[in-house]
């Protein structure tokens, strides 16, 4: 019953001269995302953005910007290594690729120094690690051009409990009650939403206002347990702190909050011990920060018999 | 500059009648080890037990028991199939098998799994794996017969700082200056000790006294910086609590604390945050416990450029 909901992301800036990425048909990001071993499963647009749900996540495309997160153990790297193929490392204006440290990091088919090395023979750039190797870490290579990014917020959980959790690893799920549960329609009133539900579990939607988008990605196998969401909505231009509302509802036993060019405000949190930050200056455009929580309360673990 | 600390450690108990362990000669050791990919670098004796410190942690033989620790990248369970396959599976009373979760497991030539498929099929038994994927976690297979194993006290230092760690870092080591630093002699007046130093750096030491033993094994790497501690003695019958002493002198990020058949007290232990406990009975004669312990302050992380 494992997946390895830990992602992998990139988000990838062409200069405006370039032929926007919204002309390239659906069989070129069908072509890239065969590459990583992912597919499309649907899609969204809107006039800013096409947003895709795919087999291991997303895929946003703006005209100047795309931002890829895939998960399980896709091979991202050569998704990206087609598409900047395809689009001439001269038009790349900025770039930044993330990994997250995996749940089971010997199953995975490349590791973050494997594709650093690619990608730095194609854009030079700096490669970091934040948090110790025994505990949740981040990889980043950021491009050495320094653009600036634009905000984005991501909320990771890990090992969700209560009643949501139960009911998303149950067999009795559905779309409309998931998206119930999670209350979107209330958090997030002007948004449309796309969302697709995995057998025999797991749950992906996507959102777009305008040129906003939201997407969140549900590995509720239990033992194993991640959710993330991923946003470039400033939350201090709505009445709720979103992530603290997910928060609630999906009742992690840790977290981890990361922004670019943001500080996400933590009003709203349930009970918490933060037990590490790091706040890094990538250049003179782009600041990177990263939270890592847990609740208040010792656990009291139950050994798994394997 | 990385090492891989974390250990691969059996403990074997052969019944009465058969041949005394100690009778099998040095000889019969070194091969078993090279199994693993480890050697004999130096040995102390008392009329108990043969204490061997290895190019890779340490072995320790009684007459009807043996504990072998091995740390790196050893094949630990080549060694102990070679052990068992001499001494004849019909001589095994007892039988436990341990892995801490690896810094970074992908370089690991074998993974818990595979190591237990291999031992299942000559011993019996039970796996378990304690604390969760996402962060330590240790991997326990206990063999179905229910001897009753002696008491084992287990400390696990991660990311040690302060001016000894910085020592333990330096070109200008000394064993001597080590154990000095570690208060060996007052903390236990009756061991005898055999150490050793690494090149360019770590350090381990084997202690006996009557059929105690104390083993200690130094990682000090910069950001995966290691130490375990390994003992039979029992604490109460000693005026200090030594796994407090030695947590304030090598100053840790984190630690676990691991209990066979004895509860430890953190009398002493510097300020923390115990974020998880375990107690897991094994059957009716064992129990095990496990307690993971956090610096009680908040960690500002700083990102390392790769």
């Amino acid at each position: 019953m494992f997946f390895e909901g830990s992602e992998k992301k990139i988000e990838l800036h062409i200069d405006p001269s370039a032929k926007s990425l919204r002309a390239y048909p659906r069989d070129f990001w069908q072509q890239a995302l065969a590459m990583a071993d992912a597919s499309i499963l649907s899609n969204l647009s809107n006039s800013h953005c096409d947003a895709y749900v795919l087999s291991e996540s997303s895929l946003f495309v703006w005209q100047h910007k795309l931002l890829l997160i895939t998960c399980g153990n896709t091979r991202l790297i050569d998704t990206v290594l087609f598409i900047i193929e395809k689009i001439g490392t001269d038009h790349i204006s900025g770039l930044n690729y993330q990994r997250k440290s995996e749940f089971l990091p010997h199953l995975q088919t490349t590791q973050f120094e494997d594709d650093i090395a690619l990608l730095k023979a194609k854009v030079p750039g700096t490669a970091y690690r934040i948090g110790h190797l025994d505990s949740h870490h981040h990889y980043l290579y950021t491009a050495s051009q320094p653009i600036k990014h634009e905000m984005s917020a991501c909320l990771l959980m890990y090992h969700i409990e209560g009643e949501v959790a139960q009911y998303l690893r149950s067999a009795e799920q559905s779309c409309a009650n998931i998206r119930r549960l999670l209350n979107l329609d209330r958090l997030l009133p002007q948004f449309e939403f796309d969302d697709h539900l995995f057998q025999p579990c797991g749950y992906s939607i996507n959102g777009l206002f305008e040129d906003k988008f939201l997407t969140i990605h549900i590995t509720p196998q239990e033992r194993s347990s991640y959710v993330s969401v991923e946003t470039n909505v400033n939350f201090l231009q709505y009445p709720f702190n979103i992530f603290a509302e997910l928060l609630k509802v999906l009742n992690p036993r840790s977290w981890d909050i990361i922004g670019l060019n943001t500080q996400i405000e933590q009003r709203g949190f349930p009970c918490n011990r933060r037990l590490a930050s790091c706040d890094l200056k990538l250049n003179q455009h782009n600041d990177f920060n990263y939270y890592h929580y847990i609740q208040a309360e010792s656990e009291t673990l139950i050994a798994e018999v394997l």
